[in-house]
């Protein structure tokens, strides 16, 4: 018999009784009924109950393991009373009579148990890691990260892409957010940088002819901790293609993310991608507030400025009177009550603004009738050109903001959601799909007036050369993202592959042509021979794995995450350096007041 | 029609002749035969011949092309001359006749000619390594290296494995090698480490009760240049598994890499794993003066003293007066001529060794006759008993070496290399497999007398604590390597999960409990709550692949590597950082006389 286990703590059934088997696990639960010892023995595959009573030569043993030790099992398989099997689980038909008992590995007093999934404070949890991932919860969700990266891996090699590693000890990469920098001893005083994402090896990839790339990347930056993203670094599905323009890439990238989300969302409606709207960046932001939208939830903005311009609701009114201002409605259907109403106007105060306007349509005693302030401030027939507009009706509400869009916009958007879940017009049961194209170029600077890339500075203006020669405001760029549920899943671009278009576009930005072949030297020089039109993007892999496994906390689909203070507890990292080794890197630390 | 391309490079045959096409791709090479161009357009695919002539509206434009310009051609598919049909070429019975062109991007002067694969000094192919990647051999090797990491995947995951990703900012790990070192922006003058190999993570994993995990992981050593590692980083096939013993280790690794080696090894034969022998660590000095061992050469080494105690050969009866010496044997069937003989012993001069005696036989006026001064000295019997002992006969000759094995072990396996290539003897179309095993925990430094460990600190001791208690040099480890045709392919152990063996084998070695818990805490405090038992191994990609291309360096099959001095040429890295980023770090670069 093998040293270890003849089974798994997942195989054995009615089929086994009689066997004398050999199991290895951990002690999920010991309990003695009458003197009978029953241990729930476990391994990642499965549980097996075990029992020992006093007649067996391992009962002494057996007597004294606690949860959470290691133990090997010895003994027969005898099939369960009727009234004791239990169909939920595998081995439910069955028991095992322990005989032998080895002791693998002993346990001191625990921590965190793992038995019952308690809480505990997230130190706790990642202080003993090793033991918070023996819980079934977290050992399904780090199963399911890794089917996922295999899953993606199949489809991406599928569609004829293959898997390149990039440089991890590099140069500073440009990407806008902090560089993690290594610092180099052969080359004291100088530095490498762990990239923040393979972007300019993935170009230069494409310049090397490869045609098809992909890769499972790690990306490292050096951010300040937000609950949602890991200070230190993260994976993504990072892909780039020759010769393609923007429908190929979706037309690509699509089907790999539905099929993803098909395959582990646990018969959650995925929309198929050809209904996968693709929405400008001004229209997103407009109709839903965020440049990416919530799809489940129907709601859909409208500007209502006609019906307010000149309207006895002076406030709207004067709105109205200044350059740039707007007013917006959120129609919210089945959120016609006065209750309702004054709830979402209270959000929008505590989200800082003054607060929202609303109308809403009841039955009067002449049929329908249209409540609320504004509603008597505005009259019945621009009420009811509204109601009319936003299609909506008895028992239905709609909320207003106004001013510059800019200004309201974000706090609208969550308006939007928050209407959508408390109504319960959102369906949590969907990934709900969106691309988001034409985000423009650049943006102008509120503060310093200065024009600046609003997104990626390396994607293709459209238009090209033209379009960089008029009002910079007014470029977009070939430049995507794919919205899923209210989180940004996807990120690219069609490249600006064309040097003199590149050159021109930094100098619309301020950057003269030396600043950027010293920055982005590798690159730039690259394109210099014989640079194909290429696009890609990147997929959040820590994103997606979030939403399938559905919580909100990163550190749940991770195996050994840093804390919100980038520190590792379990490993003790950071950690001071031996000053030999500060010696050998030509550093010194700089001594802290 | 598409913006870029109907078809690959690769794609058209006789069944398009007539059909309008677009393709893009680099100009590989182009020719003017008599006023016609001739342009070999290539791309990752393939190569399609396009002409044009002065008919064509597009001739004054393809007139300006040079090589590697980036362009897109539309033409039609017109049959060739059957005298002109390339049978080599996927395309070969085609060419496109251009009736347009687009300039996709041009190219400068060119610092290395992708057509014909001449030879560039290595600092010009890294320097332009866009350039480089795009010659044939290069692409070859990549997409050859993408390939091989799918199927280890693969073939990981059809044995049950899930690949997991641990953390790459993290702690100092243990390893024998240097660390790269991160500086930490929240915690100024503590840092971080990169992993050198993600040990004491997967052993955690196994305490996790994950029971199989691989990952293709990246390992950062801040290793001194050597032609055949990179300065910075490498993969590995990183594996553990619980509940297991080193056999089950060798049946589930030896199939993954017997089925990549089959799978791309060009036709060569290729061992099965029920014929890989299991060879202890000392036998293989013996036999093969290397734990590395070429089982492609058949040569065998023996220990031959007896034969040359007390005999006339005076030097070797009075070294083996010695204790602690030897005198060995290195076969050489059908090395049997003054000539040969005389060269190998210069070789062995010319590696610092007094020279190697040697015996050769030939056909004498007596029938054999044994010939070489050794032989004269030790006479006619003792030369013929070392002859049977060999199996040697006519035409065959045998060299011989003597003292401490420590001291001419490795030279001896330098020349049974050199002897088998020389001969003729090692099968160069093969890969041989063989374990290395039994390797011993401990070494006594020659220099300090002090006892530390040999090879890796985590393996179990094979006796545990029992073999403990006794002579610390006479200990042997689970622990094994795997080698190939002469390199190191594979190295593993069954892990010491037992934390009073851990710190008793540390103890031997000089290391208190309280430095063992310093140093490894994070796994010796995991190790307290319920260890399994576990082991693995870790198998070299970039290794793996150098030996499938049949190259000796690894710049070879990376796509973006360091020169030797650990520099990045493209990307200009490592760098002077600014001085706010070192501001924000805490840091201060000690100035450099």
């Amino acid at each position: 018999m093998h040293a270890y286990r003849s089974h798994t703590c997942a195989d054995l059934t009615a089929a086994n009784v009689g066997e004398a088997v050999r199991l290895s696990g951990w002690v999920h639960r010991v309990r003695d009924h009458g003197g009978v010892l029953f241990i729930d023995l476990r391994d990642h595959y499965g549980i097996t109950q075990v029992i020992c009573d006093p007649d067996s030569p391992a009962f002494k043993e057996v007597e004294k393991v606690r949860s959470e030790w290691c133990i090997r099992i010895d003994g027969t398989v005898k099939a369960r009373d009727e009234s004791l099997i239990n169909p939920k689980l595998a081995t439910g038909e069955i028991e095992v009579y322990a005989r032998g008992i080895e002791v693998l590995g002993a346990a001191g007093e625990l921590p965190l148990m793992v038995f019952g999934e308690q809480e505990y404070p997230e130190e706790t949890r990642l202080r003993y890691r090793f033991l918070d991932l023996r819980r079934e919860t977290m050992q399904k969700n780090m199963v399911l990260r890794s089917d996922v990266v295999a899953s993606i891996r199949k489809r991406m090699w599928d569609k004829g892409f293959r898997e390149f590693q990039t440089p991890i000890i590099t140069a500073s990469s440009p990407e806008g957010a902090r560089d993690f920098l290594v610092p180099s001893r052969l080359h004291p005083g100088k530095f490498y940088a762990l990239p923040q994402a393979p972007q300019q090896f993935k170009q230069l990839l494409m310049v090397s002819g490869f045609d098809k790339y992909f890769q499972i990347a790690p990306c490292f930056r050096d951010e300040d901790p937000r609950a949602d993203r890991s200070p230190t670094d993260f994976y993504q599905l990072d892909m780039e293609m020759s010769f393609v323009t923007q429908q190929d890439v979706f037309d690509t990238v699509s089907p790999v993310i539905a099929g993803v989300f098909e395959e582990f969302g646990k018969g959650k409606r995925v929309d198929a991608p050809a209904d996968w709207p693709q929405i400008s960046y001004r229209d997103a932001a407009l109709w839903y507030g965020t440049d990416k939208p919530d799809l489940r939830n129907p709601i859909k903005m409208q500007v209502v400025s006609d019906h307010f311009a000149g309207s006895g609701f002076a406030i709207f009114a004067k709105l109205l009177e200044q350059e740039g201002t707007e007013i917006r409605a959120i129609p919210a259907p089945t959120g016609g009550s006065r209750k309702f109403c004054d709830r979402m106007n209270a959000f929008a105060q505590k989200e800082g603004l003054p607060g929202m306007g609303y109308i809403f349509w009841r039955d009067g005693e002449n049929g329908m009738e249209a409540a609320g302030p504004l509603a008597k401030n505005i009259g019945e027939e621009r009420t009811e050109a509204i109601r009319q507009q936003l299609g909506l009706g008895v028992g239905d509400a709609a909320f207003f903001l106004g001013g510059k869009p800019e200004a309201f916009q974000k706090v609208a958007g969550k308006a939007r959601t928050v209407i959508g879940d408390e109504l319960g017009l959102t369906d949590k049961d969907r990934f709900a799909f969106a691309w988001i194209v034409d985000f423009p170029i650049y943006a102008r600077d509120e503060e310093t007036g200065k024009i600046d890339f609003e997104h990626n500075p390396f994607s293709m203006p459209q238009g090209g050369m033209e379009a960089l020669a008029g009002d910079p405001l007014k470029v977009m760029g070939y430049q995507y993202d794919l919205a899923c549920n209210g989180y940004e899943l996807v990120s690219g671009a069609i490249r600006n592959h064309k040097p003199e278009i590149m050159f021109k576009a930094f100098e619309i930005a301020g950057y003269p042509k030396e600043e950027v072949t010293k920055r982005f030297g590798g690159m730039v020089n690259a394109f210099q021979y014989g640079a194909p039109p290429h696009g890609g993007c990147a997929a959040g892999i820590d994103r997606i794995v979030m939403l399938l496994a559905d919580t909100a906390n990163i550190r749940e689909v991770i195996l050994f995450p840093m804390n919100q203070r980038a520190e590792d507890l379990m490993m003790n990292a950071p950690s001071e350096p031996t000053s030999d080794q500060l010696m050998e890197l030509g550093l010194r630390v700089i001594p802290r007041d």
